[in-house]
């Protein structure tokens, strides 16, 4: 047992044992479940950290802006729809990953955003060629940096961590001190998509820094699931989806976070008309609006917009200290399951064993975890396959009871013995 | 009087005296108005060239995507999602603006999609410096390119053309001309956002080619309002929004076209996981899918992707060279309205007179066109105001009436008077 669980929910033994309904009824989350729509009360849905399920507030906000505001306001619901990556921006911001209001804005892809925190990044160390992460980042942030590797004429230095931990900070060090001041940017995701290892955040910002590199996180699988503290640690850059644990829906809109200090220095490689001081007078050559604000682009889709802001204020209430604690002892519970019913059946635990340094979802290991995930889903529940031989299974503490947990991983024990 | 709108609409005299009941009654597109949602009857609407009204599908479609996808198939959703931005790619490309399937994606913004094919089209002439735009061409594209100058170290040609008819193909010959083998790409807008201004598409791709420049065209204000050509016309590159004309909602996600030949040959600056061979084995190394999917990017907005489908379609099923027609008799109308009511007012056009060189919107100046336009829309007439003179009417085929832009001139008429 994790002295951090054991803390925060004080007597409840989180063995095989234990007696979910209790765990349930112990809850102080437990309430916020009838705030989302569950339409199939038996489907057993562990990929909140995929897509989150909806808030009930979200898609009575989609109907509403709909009929309400595209339809009857027209173009002008554009007086208030212009302030909304930001205002938003702030919620996510100030009381979900730890930042300070006027550093975070909601626009555009993970991609994108990553594509243009990392391009600024080269361009504020422009006589430095190297960029650091690892081999097991989320892909799209590898297929980024090998582009602008290629573009910007630089090189990565890929880390190759244990699968399961994740990059440490030694790893981190010792590619500093193999290039030294010769490293531009150091990117990693703060929690791993896989194995769900947290990587030391604060350490490693403090280490490149020093190494005189600025720092990228990626925090798509930590924002709403872990406390993230960008202020306390002093982080440079970051970006994330606001789809997983945010619950914003399907392909929901990115954010980008800039420390205050590095807004107006860093460059916006994409300047677009969003970002524009005046912008409606359109008039010739780009002059960007100050702060976060110059980072805005293109139009921001309103729709997914809306229906994030949804999901962002519900986790907001929640609160990202309680979501941390529950998180721990919803995972706790399952790797106690795991290591009861599964590891007899041939299973293997991929994620770290000890829980301040795991997030909020659990990957389980077998040779057939392809056409496992398949007979899941059939029966019922619902995870992600990861090749080659992953199930991750994501327990988004606003929307999984710890009934669940039980239930879902004795079915699995059922398909797996073949039933 | 235009010929070709006198051909379209044989017998109908657009004079001022025209009656508008009998323009709407012969009207063929007329019926199409009752799928559109119009919450207040008396609201005179002319901006949907700035933001298209709901069609009732739209609405119908979000909200069956919110309950029955997103909140009953959760993650199962992407299976049918995944191919949306090619699926709805293709009905805009070979319906609306004249491409072969396979060569339009929907995705990102505007803005973001012009950054990466301009910044392709210069990765692929590295040996010229010149950027041909024009300093009437929208915002976003401007600023755009001058980030690009800046940070590919090029230089931008402006082109400063005249006002109300825009960048002529003796303009671009003469920038090509004075940068003879310099050209890396020509840049314009297909009709101009603030005259409706439509260039000579098929003339200025042919000659920048001819001077081995690449062409990219924005076609924000012209997809949906006029027939574009792209195939017939040998256009590489092409942006636009769905959020105009095409009625896919406020910030509905951006398209672009690449010409099929030029697919596997130009480089997607911006490498994501939705653009990668096999997205979901998550493998080491950027493989790019083959053709167009190749330059997707990050998750796709389901949401706000499928309100556009829904706005894409009614225009296709209206036919683009009806809808043409009906934007020709609407600008005739409204600019016969102008001669008799307003010029006497003061008030002068802003946009070309001959039909064949304008598409569906109408500027029309006074020097208190900023005050005007506040007043106008205390009283229900909706415009754009452009500084710093011009009020913008955009007459969208598919949702103004002749009795709207009767009723809309002679209110403003009033207002004019001080009325």
């Amino acid at each position: 047992m994790n002295t951090e669980a054991a803390t925060s929910e004080p007597g409840l033994p989180l063995t095989a044992d234990a007696d979910p309904a209790a765990l349930d009824a112990a809850d102080p989350l437990a309430g916020l479940r009838r705030r989302f729509v569950f339409p199939d009360p038996d489907l057993l849905y562990l990929d909140g950290n995929s897509l989150g399920r909806p808030p009930l507030a979200a898609l009575e906000r989609l109907a509403r802006v709909a009929r309400q505001e595209w339809a009857s306001e027209l173009i002008r619901g554009w007086e208030h729809w212009l302030g909304e990556p930001l205002r938003v921006g702030d919620v996510l911001g100030t009381e979900i990953i730890g930042a300070r209001p006027g550093e975070v804005a909601i626009c555009d892809s993970t991609t994108v955003d990553f594509y243009r925190l990392a391009s600024a990044a080269l361009s504020a160390r422009p006589d430095r060629r190297i960029i650091v992460t690892d081999r097991a980042n989320f892909p799209t942030d590898r297929y980024v940096l090998e582009g602008l590797a290629r573009d910007r004429d630089r090189e990565i230095a890929w880390l190759d961590p244990d699968p399961i931990d994740g990059p440490s900070l030694d790893d981190v060090a010792a590619a500093l001190d193999a290039h030294p001041d010769d490293v531009a940017l150091v990117t990693l995701t703060h929690v791993n998509y896989r194995s769900a290892a947290i990587a030391d955040l604060a350490g490693i910002t403090e280490r490149a820094h020093a190494g005189g590199a600025l720092v990228l996180w990626d925090l798509s699988h930590s924002a709403g699931s872990v406390p993230v503290g960008l202020e306390e640690h002093g982080v440079d850059l970051a970006v994330g989806c606001t789809y997983k644990y945010l619950c914003g829906g399907p392909g929901a809109p990115a954010y980008l976070y800039i420390r205050s200090e590095l807004q107006d220095t860093l460059r916006n490689p994409i300047q677009g008309w969003f970002g524009q001081a005046d912008q409606f007078e359109m008039g010739q050559g780009f002059k960007p609006r100050p702060g976060i604000a110059g980072w805005l682009t293109g139009t921001p889709g309103i729709l997914g917009l809306a229906a994030a802001e949804e999901g962002i204020r519900v986790v907001a209430e929640a609160g990202i200290d309680r979501i941390r604690a529950k998180g721990i002892a919803l995972t706790e519970y399952a790797i106690a399951l795991h290591d009861a019913r599964l590891a007899p059946l041939g299973f293997m635990l991929g994620s770290p064993r000890e829980s301040a340094r795991r997030g909020a979802h659990v990957s389980i290991r077998r040779p057939d975890a392809r056409d496992l995930t398949r007979r899941m889903i059939a029966a019922g529940v619902i995870p992600d396959f990861r090749a080659p031989d992953s199930i991750r299974l994501g327990l988004s503490p606003l929307t999984t009871s710890f009934a669940d947990v039980r239930r879902a991983m004795e079915r699995i024990a059922d398909l797996a013995r073949g039933h």
